[in-house]
């Protein structure tokens, strides 16, 4: 039973993150393997694998939460991906970062907005279609 | 012109936030009047009139981006009101506030909570059903 | 294996909070039930429980870190409780959240003191000894 | 010249925060005697003492960060206090506050202000003039 | 009167900061057009537009509040700068800097003067006079 | 008097983070080297000088906070470091940073994680033996 919720958290994280999220957990192996597992179990196969939300929604939430934050810059371009993966637009995406002008500051906003620019064009660079 | 943008704001502060909302505008007539004017402005006549989100994800937003930041529990506790009003369930915010544990702690999630609880008691008293 | 992890996580819990930390979980029951069980599963049963750093350093950093943050204070005071019931004495809690002036400001270390005061008198009242 | 340091540093707490600065040393003295001889010499004998900054502009100052970082509101209502002491007008203490929305947040600068219109009552029945 | 707000609005921000306003500015054309509009209405035409705190003090505020929040180190650099448009000596944006080690601490201090460091070098390049 | 003061603040500042600490000192010397004369006063010569908790514990404690704020890299891998040369291991530094996502979340815990990467690949170039 704790393979399955290791199995369900990794499929959960490659659902929402992609390739982005498989490069953080293989950015790990060699500095803390078990904080790899704990990421994928607790996050993934705990909290993003429940029912009682949508994926959108709570990718929403966690663009909306680590742009207010300010202080994570890394793992905000990957929700920004997250978000896009799970079927947010970029617009609905610019929209929730301007919002965060309101609650945590323009400067907080500002910088997200640069996050989203750089994992839009990111984007654009490998899907050019 | 700008009246419209007041009005604006004062529709869409009433439409969420309810008489929390109208309570907010009201503490700040003797201290500061003009922010009171700043606030239906801005966050409500510019930004949450906006199409490009619907009220239930920036409700979603601000219940996410005000539970990580941990710092302004009354204002947290007007949005999870304001959520509640533009129809997010009970058990959405709960899980909004319980994604949060993996952004921004355990703590900063356990303090939402209990807000949420101050919460959804006082409107059980308020609409006893 | 599941029940293992929790069995662990609620024995490690005790240990280290006492009742203060059951009294947390209980509070959870009525508004978040699967988040007591994450609590006591995630940093009870998987970091609490590892062997690579023993309990008075992990009482240690959260002491420090709670004071640093500055915006959990229910929290900093469990962990105050649970930082002697470890075994680390008044003094060194005392100089910990001394230290984070240089890290966080003298009003975080303030704030902290304040609250280890609080928790030491509470320690007190329950054992006059 | 240690004690030079400590008593250009008490005139200076003395002169900028008054009664409200010398109830946080006395405070401190069961707890952490200490703190409060560091709280004296360096931050008001070594930094509010420098020359190269009047203290209404240091006043300002630190009204801004403590409104901008929202956790420590206690040190906040202290230092709205010692900007009246310094010189700072009701109105720019309310015009600073007001501009950290632009920064933190207006959930910050509503904190802020309600802060302020405590202090504000608090001087109005001690000097009701 | 939009046109007003605005066109206020934009005199302030080049007035304050300067060319590296309106390098913030065109910066959002492509992402967020709206947001580079809201940036030069609210903060510039309608806070720093108002008469009842010089613009002295108004940046002093905010480089205090940027170097204590510690996670916004272009915005910080742009008001560095600003600051040094409106009067503000490097001397004094070097004691509210060292300031903030008393209210967020040493890292915090650490860092603005860095910025500062940076600014001021930039700044003897444009103007080697 | 004032001179011990600083000299037992060197003294300790070079035996918790060595060259790395020395580096910052140097660094302050153009901009405001009264900070780099108060770094080593307040910080090393009063609080990491006093003898109520051992060194392993005040870096520890330091690492906890740092990673916890996620605002201040460059701090933290220099007490990364310090952590290593008073002796605490290279797995406790890891066990301490993992602990963290309980208290500031994943994304704090994972950027102490990178930082301490860096730190501990830079120590093995530095003594490959």
């Amino acid at each position: 039973m704790p393979q399955e919720r290791y199995a369900r958290g990794l499929a959960k994280l490659e659902e929402i993150d992609g390739e982005a999220g498989t490069r953080v957990i293989d950015s790990l192996h060699d500095i803390a393997p078990d904080f790899a597992r704990y990421l994928i179990e607790f996050p993934f196969g705990d909290i993003y694998s429940r029912p009682g939300l949508d994926l959108r929604s709570r990718e929403i939430a966690v663009v909306a939460a680590l742009t207010a934050m300010g202080n994570a810059a890394p793992q905000l371009k990957v929700h920004i991906g997250g978000a896009l993966n799970v079927g947010v637009t970029r617009d609905e995406i610019v929209e929730v970062i301007m919002q965060m002008a309101v609650y945590a500051g323009f400067p907080a906003a500002l910088n997200g907005l640069f996050a989203a620019r750089e994992v839009f064009a990111a984007r654009a660079m490998e899907h050019p279609g």
